[in-house]
C-alpha cells in the first residue's frame, strides 16, 4: 500500500489520524468506559473499533449479523449488542454459536422476533422500544409483556433501548432537549416494566443530552460527515474522500468521486471552496464559489472531498487510510461490509 | 448459496431471470452485435457481461480500471473501451501490462491524460469529446489537435466517443431526437478532424434516437431501475433488492433494506402498492397507498424493492441472485466493484 498521501490510488477514504484521535477522546471524556456504546455501523471498521477500546469502550453497538460476527472474529467481543431486529435462522444460529466467545445481546420487539432469537440459542435479548421515530421497536406500554415472555422461555432480559433518530437533527438546543427528555420518559416508562440492567438510548446528535440512560449508542463521532457537522457539535470532520482531479475546463473541473463512493441520501458532498454541481456513478463536476477568488482545480491536481453521510459512503469502500498530512501511517480494512 | 428464493439471507438483490433474457433479446435485435458496447459499470458482473456476450455483443465499455482488469481476468477482453480518464500511472501500466490478453482503448481529453496513457504504455486511445454534459470531454473543436498529438506519440486513434447523459431523461421524444441529434452533430464535427473508425455514443435512454454513430455504450438496459422504468423503454425492471419485513405496527411496516443496500441519489426506491416513508442505513419504512386496499406487510413476510438508481445499487453489493419465480437458478459475483 501507499505510504504517501499523493501516491494513494483514488478514489480512496481517508481519515485524518489527528481528528480522530480529537473525536474519540472528546467523546470518552463526556461518555467515558461502559457510559457510550460505539456504533461499528459508521465506520464498519474492526481497526478503528480497537482504537475505541484503547480509548475506554468495550461494548459495542452493531447493525447486522455480519458485523457481531465479525467484531467476534477480531476479538472485539466482550459485550456486543445487536441492536435490530433479525429473523434469518441461519445468521442468528451462526450467532448463538458464537456466544461462548462473546456476550451477544440481540434487539427483539415482536414476538416473531423473540421467537427467531429463542429458537436459534440465543440466551440474550433487550427489548426494542418504539420512543418516536416510525421504524423498529415495540410501543412502551407492551414492552413489559414482551420481556415476561422472554424469561418465560429461558431468556436474560438485559433492559431496554430506544434509537430517537427522528430527534438527531433538531438544530434549536432547548427543543431538543425537551423531545429527547420526551423519548427517555417513553424508555424509562418501559423499562420500569421490563427490568434490567441496560437503558440504551442516543447517537452523535444527542448524547451530550442524556443523562438518564445508563449508554449511549454514539457512532458518527467518529468520523463525521458535513450533516453532522451542522450540528455545532465538538468533533471534526476526520473522514475525506481523497480524489484526482481528472478533467478541467475553463467552467468547471472533474475529480474522480462519485456516486458509487458516496453516500447520496443527505445530498451532494462537500469542497472546501468550491460549488458542488453535481454527482455521476465515478465523476464530481465542481467549480469555485462565486466571488471566492478560488481556481478551477487542475488536472492532476488533488481534492478532498467531505462526505455528506458517513455510513452509507463507508459501506462502499475496501479501506480506510489513516493520514497525518502528507503521510499514510496505516491502511485499515473496512472488514465489517455487508449483512 | 440458497436454492429457493424465500431462504435467500435478506437484504439480496435478485435478478429476475425472464426479465433480463428479455431484455438483453431486446437490446440486441435494436443493436445487433458491435452496433451495442454494453456498460459494465451499470452491473460489475462478468457472469452477466457473459450472456450479453452470448447475445452477440463481444465489445465493452469500462468505467474503472478494475472493471477492465477484471473483464479481461475472465477472458471477456476482446476488446474493452475505457470510456473515462484516469491520470494514475500504476493501473494504466497494469492496463498496458494486459494488452496482449486484450485490445484495451482508453479515453483521454486533455494532453495531460495523453502523456499519462502514453507514458504507462498504452498503445489505443480515443477522444472524449464533450457533447453538451458538463464533465469530460474536449471541445469539439479541438478534438482533431488532440488526436494529431496522440498519432504523433505513436498512439492509434480508435475514433471519438461523446456522452450525452443530460439528455437520458428527457420525456418529450421529439425534443429528446432534435437534443441527441445536436450533440452528434458536435461528435461528428471532432469525428471529421479525428478520423479512426469508431463514433461512440449514447445510453439507454437515447440507443433507438442514435443512426448516425458506430455503437452506442447502453448499461441499464439489462437489469433497469425505477428511474428509466418512467422512460417508457421496451425493458423489464429485472432488478429487485429482495428484503425480509422485521416489524410491523398498525400504521407502517420495516424491511432490512436501507441506504447501504440502495443507491440513493435518485431518490427512494419503490416498492409495488406501497407508499416508502424514508430509508434508514438498514431499514426502509412503509405502508400501504392511500386508498389501495393493501394490508400492512405483517412481520416475516418478504418485500421486493426496485431501486431508483441501478448502477450505485449494484455497487453495495456482493452478489446477484439469478431466479425464476421461487427458484434461485445461480448466484453470480458482482466481482467488478472497486477501482
Amino acid at each position: 500500500m501507499a505510504t504517501r498521501l499523493h501516491d494513494l490510488p483514488t478514489p480512496a477514504l481517508i481519515v485524518d489520524a489527528d481528528a480522530l484521535e480529537h473525536n474519540l477522546a472528546t467523546m470518552a471524556e463526556a461518555k467515558p468506559g461502559a457510559a457510550n456504546r460505539p456504533h461499528v455501523k459508521a465506520h464498519k471498521c474492526t481497526p478503528l473499533a480497537g482504537l475505541q477500546s484503547l480509548h475506554g469502550h468495550r461494548s459495542f453497538t452493531c447493525a447486522t449479523p455480519r458485523e457481531v460476527m465479525g467484531m467476534i472474529a477480531s476479538s472485539m467481543g466482550d459485550d456486543l449488542l445487536l441492536a435490530n431486529e433479525v429473523l434469518d435462522a441461519r445468521r442468528l444460529m451462526i450467532m448463538a454459536s458464537l456466544q461462548d466467545q462473546a456476550q451477544i445481546t440481540i434487539a427483539i420487539d415482536s414476538d416473531a422476533t423473540l421467537d427467531a432469537a429463542a429458537e436459534a440459542g440465543l440466551t440474550r435479548v433487550i427489548i426494542d422500544v418504539n420512543v418516536g421515530l416510525p421504524r423498529c421497536g415495540i410501543a412502551p406500554d407492551k414492552a413489559g409483556a414482551l420481556a415476561d415472555r422472554a424469561r418465560a422461555r429461558g431468556l436474560t432480559v438485559a433492559g431496554v433501548m430506544g434509537y430517537e433518530g427522528h430527534l438527531m437533527m433538531v438544530t434549536d438546543r432547548a427543543e431538543k432537549k425537551a423531545k429527547v427528555d420526551e423519548a427517555v420518559d417513553l424508555l424509562l416508562a418501559a423499562h420500569a416494566d421490563v427490568g434490567g440492567e441496560v437503558v440504551s438510548s442516543g447517537g452523535t446528535g444527542t448524547y451530550d443530552l442524556h443523562d438518564r440512560v445508563t449508554e449511549v449508542q454514539t457512532g458518527s463521532y467518529a468520523l463525521m460527515d458535513t450533516s453532522y457537522a451542522s450540528l455545532g457539535l465538538p468533533f471534526r470532520q476526520a473522514l475525506h474522500l481523497w480524489t484526482t482531479v481528472i478533467a478541467s475546463t475553463d467552467q468547471w473541473a472533474v475529480c474522480d468521486g462519485g456516486l458509487k463512493s458516496l453516500g447520496m441520501d443527505h445530498g451532494n458532498p462537500a469542497i472546501e471552496g468550491q460549488f458542488v454541481w453535481f454527482c455521476s456513478d465515478e465523476h464530481i463536476t465542481f467549480s469555485p464559489e462565486r466571488d471566492s477568488g478560488n481556481a478551477i482545480a487542475p488536472v492532476g491536481s488533488h481534492v478532498k472531498v467531505a462526505p455528506a453521510h458517513v455510513d452509507p459512503t463507508v459501506a462502499y469502500h475496501e479501506y480506510l487510510h489513516i493520514v497525518r498530512g502528507e503521510e499514510v501511517l496505516d491502511t485499515w480494512a473496512i472488514d465489517l461490509r455487508g449483512w
